[in-house]
């Protein structure tokens, strides 16, 4: 199992900015996310108010922050983070198939703009997911629906058909998406879950498909649904000014925390977020440390 | 009179940020403050921390933040602001010797690192005085001390010198202060100041200077003295996650909003500041309007 001191979910700004901040003060840490960084930047047309660089490109924005992580030999763990849980003492976070162990935890995955689907709280477990790489295996010879809303969803959908039995993909985008013969692409538009115990039926604007399973594959996970427990209002993740969220060694920066929706706002949160992890590491070092020395004495 | 929508004071990266979004939505602003930007980000050796510059010297990152500025077209109003009034519909800004209206103000004048010296609060603006461009007048023909924290004040010193009858320069910096042979440079370290009525004694380290006034020009004003009525804890202003103090129309960012005193955290609040004031700037103009229709009516 992979251990860190801090584990940082999501490569935008907040995610890139926390890690830099994080290993340039020696911390032992793991970046999850995606290689191609937040769509959002990489996707931007045009970045007139990131100080410094006058009227970048998103691209080009994403290629210098890429090249800052490599500068200082951080990688990117290209797994997505569908759960963490607080432990005791540590956090554990369920990341593809494997679990990663951290002490402290910085969440920046953005914002999830789309609502949830009726339905889809109620069954999420039971037939709904939203990680391939994790419940593929229940899925054997069965029929699976997955509504995808990126590229890496399209990659999930091509591995879910060499594992499930059938596989109908529902593109959330305007793009044709490009996947293997195997996956079957309906261009609808899924408008709530149904089922009795378990969800076996995705309606959507024009139909209702019978499946095993749905896969809802969003960019970001919704931060109540990826920690449970944690207070959210409006859809944003509650912090102070120090970026801590309610539960003790857990911060949060960026979209996530709430508007405004801006890079350098993001990196400047990232960059705080980091600072206040390195300063609960510390505390928890004197509180084990103190802890030990009263058992000898 | 000068006048603008928002008034940005401070050019370290809080009050660049908040110039550059601020100009991006269209506002007219008036940017205040030293050419030389934050004497902390242009001296600062080495900055692994900003993302999307590895590794960049505090020079570098300056002159890139000032490239920014320019390919904006925002210039740099040198000017020293010592005092900000708020009025009913706008704010006042005593800039040297002339005075700003501007409808919101934004503060990023970063952090105070020196306390006030004894006496210094209680003789403010009765003997005391931090604009050497405003008071010079009043002290023709009689002595002044100058406490001076960087280069400008030496050139503040060198104009006093012109105006007024003797000025002892008071360096509270190492290096040996460039000044004019009218400006006699006396290396104590100023401990307290002593008067009745008004100020009549500079006490150091060692010795008693009676002088008629005493000029006390730190790199940054403390937020309490620059605006009369702004609830300070701390010696930082208090502001709520859209950078909005407890004066309608009035922000604050960067480190004169609290710790990590950090670029990109500053940056990153200048934006949220810049983005609030335009906010703020559309629901007066809804407000006027209204106002104005039921008049009419």
């Amino acid at each position: 199992m992979e251990r860190a001191e801090i584990a940082i979910i999501g490569t935008g700004p907040a995610g890139i900015s926390a890690a830099i901040t994080a290993k340039a003060r020696n911390k032992d840490i793991i970046l999850l996310g995606s290689n191609n960084l937040s769509e959002k930047v990489s996707k931007a047309h045009e970045i007139l108010n990131y100080p410094g660089f006058p009227e970048i490109s998103g691209e080009t924005l994403a290629f210098n922050l890429k090249k800052h992580l490599q500068h200082m030999e951080i990688a990117i763990t290209e797994k997505k983070v569908t759960a963490v849980y607080a432990m005791d003492q540590y956090f554990g976070l369920q990341a593809g198939g494997d679990m990663v162990e951290a002490q402290t935890v910085i969440l920046a995955t953005g914002v999830v703009q789309d609502k949830t689907f009726p339905g889809e709280n109620e069954f999420l477990g039971r037939g709904v997911s939203y990680c391939a790489t994790c419940d593929a295996p229940f899925y054997k010879g069965k029929t699976v629906a997955v509504v995808g809303y990126d590229e890496e969803s399209e990659r999930e959908a091509d591995y879910l058909a060499e594992v499930t039995g059938k596989v109908y993909y529902f593109p959330m985008y305007q793009r044709e998406p490009e996947v293997t013969d195997a996956v079957e692409v309906v261009r609808q538009t899924p408008k709530e879950i149904l089922g009795t115990l378990k969800a076996g039926t995705l309606r959507t604007d024009t139909e209702d498909w019978q499946v095993d399973g749905i896969f809802i594959l969003r960019d970001a996970v919704s931060p109540g649904q990826l920690v449970p427990g944690l207070t959210i209002a409006d859809r944003h993740v509650n912090v102070n000014a120090m970026m801590e969220t309610d539960i003790p060694g857990l911060f949060a920066c960026g979209d996530i925390v709430g508007r405004p929706y801006q890079y350098v706002k993001s990196a400047g949160q990232g960059n705080v977020a980091a600072l206040s992890a390195v300063t609960y590491l510390s505390r928890l070092k004197q509180a084990q440390t103190k802890g030990k020395s009263s058992t000898n004495s």
